[in-house]
């Protein structure tokens, strides 16, 4: 197993930005000899549809599963390995260290391109007695697999999960469904902490109301696990409190699955991502990297960031892919654009929040209101609110977020749109968008607010 | 009845665009003395949903009236004169001829500043029984009244609806819904034939599926009514005949109401709408229009056009009356985004057709790809075809249509706001639109189609 492996092009990582690499490549060159690396038994899943499969809205795991190895190196010549964990980097050898499966024996691979997509990976607390048995990370189909293995094969009655952000809401969501009592521990100021504090709080009301309990200002300090039951401890302003779990979910952040970088000079940026140029190059020549490993140029604050969405995943990695390939593409970065759908409710954010933009030094104003998706005349219109972040010197839209019953997330992609093009809220106000009333209202919520934006940098009442 | 009445401004028409103008001199001047005139019973209704009034979605007249006259009134002191109907200018003495509800006798209102937003009238085609007394044109709820007043005192089986467009599509859905048997006659070579031919195609089967009979490249030659039938006489390549129904409806498109300047000098433009600049100002200094009955600035053609929707009627209604009450605002144009939802299918329309794109001389190609809704796993996943026009010079997109289930509507806004900001197709595919499983695809459908453009015009396989 010690054989020497050549390749033009080597991609860490069988996901959705390694794969979306590695068939780029292929299509710029016909000849690259291309070889993917994945380090679990899954390629090409939908990491944002795995909650769903907890819920059982997803009944297989195949459904999971966009493409099959097969359709990679059938139909586009490219060689998938899997069980490959990728241990080390010798950069100036161009060469892998490989773990293959769970054998004792590394192999070398060696490449001549090299495009790192090893995904994020969970942020462990640092405490005691995190890893016991039923306590879970959530990060990828294997997780999902023995989540739902242990939920199965127990009677389980209480979940917690560790963390109020849009993955913690799903799985809390997803154990509401199956019947399974569960709490929300967050330990900011409130669950979906990074949106405007508004979000969060229309969240908070609609998650009790399902029967969902959320600690805020709440952190857990340790985990004890006995005889199938897990005993945390957390801490808020009052003191230490013990609760009793059957089950403990950690959906604490996403950092960059970078710790097999460690030894290497490979630059690294913020939340351990891989530091990339607008080429999606790595401080290496011939290493690249996409995805939620690498940092991603902020369209709106210009600096290089950490947003790890599919979205981000899939573009950044063709064009890490055409440019490893011998392409030449520049990439103009990310509004930091997201939508979940949680506790029946659209909840989408793009650009910057309110307090960003302070920190970046604007002079900015926020607004909020709230809409009807469509015409009230027509049957099933649900209430929507937007709010926007305007700089007010420029007059330009910063930021917009809504949460909404239907009709938010293409709504948020219209203001993506504009903030891409650094739209004024006046030009966003006259943006010739569409009516019926079934669909809209005559002026659509997006123009609206924009209209009230207007009104409030003209010094009229709103 | 021959007093004079002054006012600084007055507003014909008070209908969406009429009343947005009047709302917008008042933010601007308090002092103005405002008047409104209609020359029908209902102000503030809403056009697009009068069709739901008839299937019987809507169910009272109130209930298409968007703001009382009172509001109008009393919160925004704006004097509102119901059936006014203007029928003479004299634009170098600022007068009106207004003739009085069904009076004899008219009467001369001045005006300083006046903004006409007299709206869209229906094309009444020029043949012999027109105006048989089951002939029914449906434009303003009161002859949405009289249809519905006819349906629910007659025993109607059967319906012919003269044109298939947006306003005949869904007129004969609003028939199938009641029961009526119902065949759409449009001359031209299809159904929605403004559109993309793939448009018209989908959306003929849907509505043959449904029952609804379909005749197109058919001409109507004559209407006989006799004992509450009409017989109408059509004509196709085949030669004419005679099909008989209980009732007749006009969709046969809609002109400006423009009727009543043909005495003036006010320039009239394309479809008789009053020709505007980008200040909404007439050939006359102290002469405004918006809405329907005004031409508009086709953002991507450069060149006044005639584009009735209600979302250009709202937004120029703005502008025309921020200007006449002493603003000084400039309006962009309309890409022409229009949106209806017919036979539970989302049609929508942004930019320009391939067809018009030949005719200004680009050199285009068109893509047609389908796409689905949101991702697969996730139950009710619909189908969309999307359609979009490129220039092969700029790469920028020149239009875009869509037809589906779900997800048209707001979707379309992302192309619109995308011409607007003249971005190129490279640039749309890598536009950082939201992601999640019950939303859309991680390449959204809009990045997608996009990215099958980039591929063509750089001469790849798709």
């Amino acid at each position: 197993m010690y054989n020497n492996l050549y390749n033009d092009l080597v991609v860490i990582g069988g996901n959705a930005s390694g794969l979306a690499a590695a068939s780029q490549a292929r299509r710029v060159n016909p000849d690259l000899n291309i070889t993917v690396l994945e380090s679990g038994k899954y390629i090409s899943y939908g990491s944002c549809s795995l909650p769903y499969f907890i819920s059982g809205y997803v009944k297989r795991v195949e459904d999971l599963l966009a493409y099959p190895k097969d359709f990679f190196e059938q139909k586009r010549n490219i060689k998938i390995l899997m069980g490959h964990r990728v241990v080390g980097i010798d950069p100036s050898k161009k060469e892998l260290l490989v773990r293959i499966g769970q054998a004792q024996e590394n192999r070398i691979i060696e490449y001549d391109k090299l495009i790192i997509s090893s995904g994020g990976t969970t942020i462990i607390p640092d405490i005691p007695g995190i890893d016991s048995s039923n306590v879970f990370q959530f990060r990828n189909v294997e997780d999902a697999e023995n989540l739902k293995n242990y939920i199965d094969s127990n009677n389980l009655k209480k979940a917690a999960v560790i963390g109020g952000g849009a993955i913690g809401m799903l799985m809390a969501e997803a154990f509401n469904k199956i019947g399974i009592k569960t709490t929300v521990v967050e330990k900011k100021e409130r669950i979906y902490n990074e949106f405007e504090y508004e979000i969060g709080s229309i969240l908070t009301r609609k998650a009790e109301m399902d029967g969902i309990d959320i600690l805020t200002k709440t952190s857990i300090t340790s985990v004890k696990t006995g005889s199938g039951q897990s005993t945390i401890t957390v801490e808020d302003a009052n003191g230490k409190k013990d609760l009793d779990y059957d089950l403990v979910v950690l959906a604490t952040g996403i950092s960059a699955n970078t710790g097999f970088l460690s030894d290497t000079s490979i630059e690294l940026g913020i939340n351990d991502a891989i530091k990339v140029d607008n080429k999606l190059q790595s401080s290496h020549m011939n290493i690249y990297a996409s995805g939620d490993c690498a940092t991603i140029k902020n369209i709106v604050t210009g600096k290089q960031d950490h947003i790890p969405t599919a979205n981000n995943a899939v573009k950044t990695g063709r064009i890490a892919g055409e440019n490893a390939g011998g392409g030449n593409k520049v990439f103009n970065g990310s509004v930091g654009t997201v939508v979940d759908k949680v506790l029946g409710l659209e909840i989408a954010s793009t650009g910057i929040g309110s307090k960003e933009a302070v920190a970046l030094g604007y002079d900015a104003i926020k607004l909020i209101d709230s809409f009807s998706s469509h015409a009230g005349s027509i049957p099933g219109a649900k209430k929507i609110a937007i709010i926007i972040i305007v700089d007010t010197a420029s007059r330009r839209l910063l930021g917009a977020q809504m949460i909404g019953g239907e009709g938010v997330g293409k709504r948020i992609d219209v203001f993506a749109a504009a903030i891409t093009n650094e739209m004024t809220v006046d030009d966003i106000y006259m943006l010739d968008l569409s009516y019926a009333p079934a669909i809209s209202t005559v002026w659509d919520p997006v123009n609206k607010i924009c209209g009230k934006a207007v009104l409030a940098l003209d010094g009229k009442s709103v």
